[in-house]
């Protein structure tokens, strides 16, 4: 029931993993309504079930009320079907707080974890690079954002299929002696741990240039250069337009450079990428943008299948212990 | 002397600044060197001034040391020139640290003034954006920020002639509630100074929408948002070219809209910028990119022109000064 074109374009990506991937989706929210979704979209009986529940969490509500107070809303249903492992994994494209707050309280954090993060999805000229933390957690200590860093290579290497992750600590210059207090204890911290390929800061220009696959930060700066990079890209864009309209030929050529540009669009747009994980909490939830049209939701309903099949508690537990290890360690030399 | 193309694009800049513009240039560094390259574009001998400096401070070396050390470089032998007010202003497409030491050292804080900071220019699909600080001051106390946001409403005002400039704070979201501990007591300040059009907090994704003239953060936050929408652009520019070298009708297009394009281009590239004054220091000096072309050049130096002729240190202190006035007055109430 979350997201801005909930539930009638919700129902419709579920309907279409189901389809188009074969995908087992409980529908979980308001019985009637969804009924009437499945109806419009000409759904058999048994293609997808509906778990109800009667309340909505809103895209405002202060999240952790919110979840305490609505607990037949369906965000808190569908997280407690997680932690009964009633389903494998859960899709929201609800209040992004609420959602962190339900992995943080509901399915609970894996154990060594500090604090969970959420996994952003940076498209990059060679692929895509994990963005953590994308806005989860505002200020951050220097053992988060190695177990950030550390969780986000488990992710990349074991769901995104990387052989090898290179790392890096946002910064502003590549030099060690960059950064903050925050970033350089971070970034000797991760040095020091032999199972990663740690490639040192990575400044805001080589974002984008595929050189790095996980991307660690606090939320706050993670938050900044994910919006940025969309605003940046969106004001080129706005900037173009303008300028091609004040020209027949430069219309003609936009014309002409549609299909393509219509592909570079998809590259960069979160419809493709679907969802963002929440990392380091019991079980699998994905995070989905606001907006999500169906094909978001189904992107993300296989990010989260995938996910899920990947079993990957045992890995982020050892990836967070060992994140906190390397603190231990460097203390001591 | 200082930057990546120097002195060759340097002196065609300089020397353009003079043809094109009328500004009389004093050109500091190795006179042999300087002369050749005069001679070499065709310069008479009464066009520009040679002042000869016999050192060089390198890209790589460390600020303070090398201003301290090398008192004969054209960087140190510039910035006494700026201190005696033989130059009305100067631009450095140097080591911009050393610049910025310069700045703190040579010609010194103005009063009031905590920090000085850089103003960066932000491309926005209305016109431009002051960024400060874009990277000088990495850690940052909330006086700095609010001090920061009033010395660069002082600028947009006076020397980019916005009428009333519409200030912002950096944060990962446009509630008050959002940001960090930092940027909560830079806006709480900035609200209650009537003298301001103070808007709150910008996100990233609206730092290019063109609704804020002055947007204010800490030097990291800066830096990477600065870099980040840079690399942004670069990384869709990449993927578009390939798109477009993989189809016949695309390239043709692509031709067609090449001027259109290449006006895009222009607005949002730091050539036609020119140059990120230093904010909060006596006298005035300019940072040019460290890749400037002699058109970068050129339009640093009349940066620098228009700066001094506004003459704005009284306003640059009275507006630190009433920044400084924001924290005593939130205290008492």
């Amino acid at each position: 029931m979350g997201g801005d074109l909930a539930p009638a374009v919700t129902v419709e990506g579920a309907l279409r993993a189901h389809r188009e991937r074969g995908l087992q989706v409980l529908l979980v929210g308001d019985e009637q309504r969804l009924k009437i979704e499945l109806r419009r979209l000409g759904a058999g009986e048994t293609e997808l079930r509906v778990h109800h529940a009667s309340e909505v969490v809103e895209m405002d509500e202060q999240p952790g009320q919110a979840l305490r107070k609505k607990k037949d809303s369906s965000l808190k249903v569908c997280f407690d079907l997680v932690a009964a492992k009633e389903v494998d994994g859960m899709v929201s494209a609800g209040n992004s707080g609420a959602v962190l707050a339900g992995g943080l309280f509901v399915l609970g954090r894996l154990d060594g974890v500090d604090r969970p993060c959420i996994g952003g999805s940076l498209p990059t000229v060679k692929g895509r690079a994990v963005l953590v933390d994308m806005g989860a957690n505002v200020e951050c200590t220097p053992e988060q954002i190695v177990q950030f860093a550390l969780m986000g290579e488990v992710y990349a290497r074991k769901v995104l299929g990387v052989a090898r992750p290179k790392v890096g600590v946002v910064a502003n210059g590549e030099e060690e002696g960059k950064g903050t207090d925050l970033t350089r204890k971070a970034a000797a911290a991760l040095r020091l741990d032999p199972e990663i390929e740690f490639r040192g800061y990575v400044e805001g220009k080589d974002v984008f240039s595929g050189d790095f696959d996980v991307i660690a930060t606090d939320g706050f700066t993670g938050n900044v250069l994910l919006k940025t990079a969309e605003g940046a890209v969106w004001a080129f864009g706005q900037m173009l337009k303008r300028q091609i309209q004040s020209s027949t030929v430069a219309s003609a050529g936009a014309l002409l450079l549609g299909p393509a540009l219509e592909q570079v669009r998809k590259r960069v747009d979160y419809e493709e990428i679907g969802g963002a994980p929440l990392l380091g909490v019991h079980g699998v939830a994905m995070l989905a943008h606001g907006r999500s049209t169906a094909r978001a939701i189904l992107n993300a309903l296989s990010a989260a299948e995938l996910f899920a099949q990947k079993q990957l508690e045992e890995d982020l537990t050892a990836a967070a212990r060992r994140g906190a290890t390397l603190f231990t360690q460097r203390a001591a030399s």
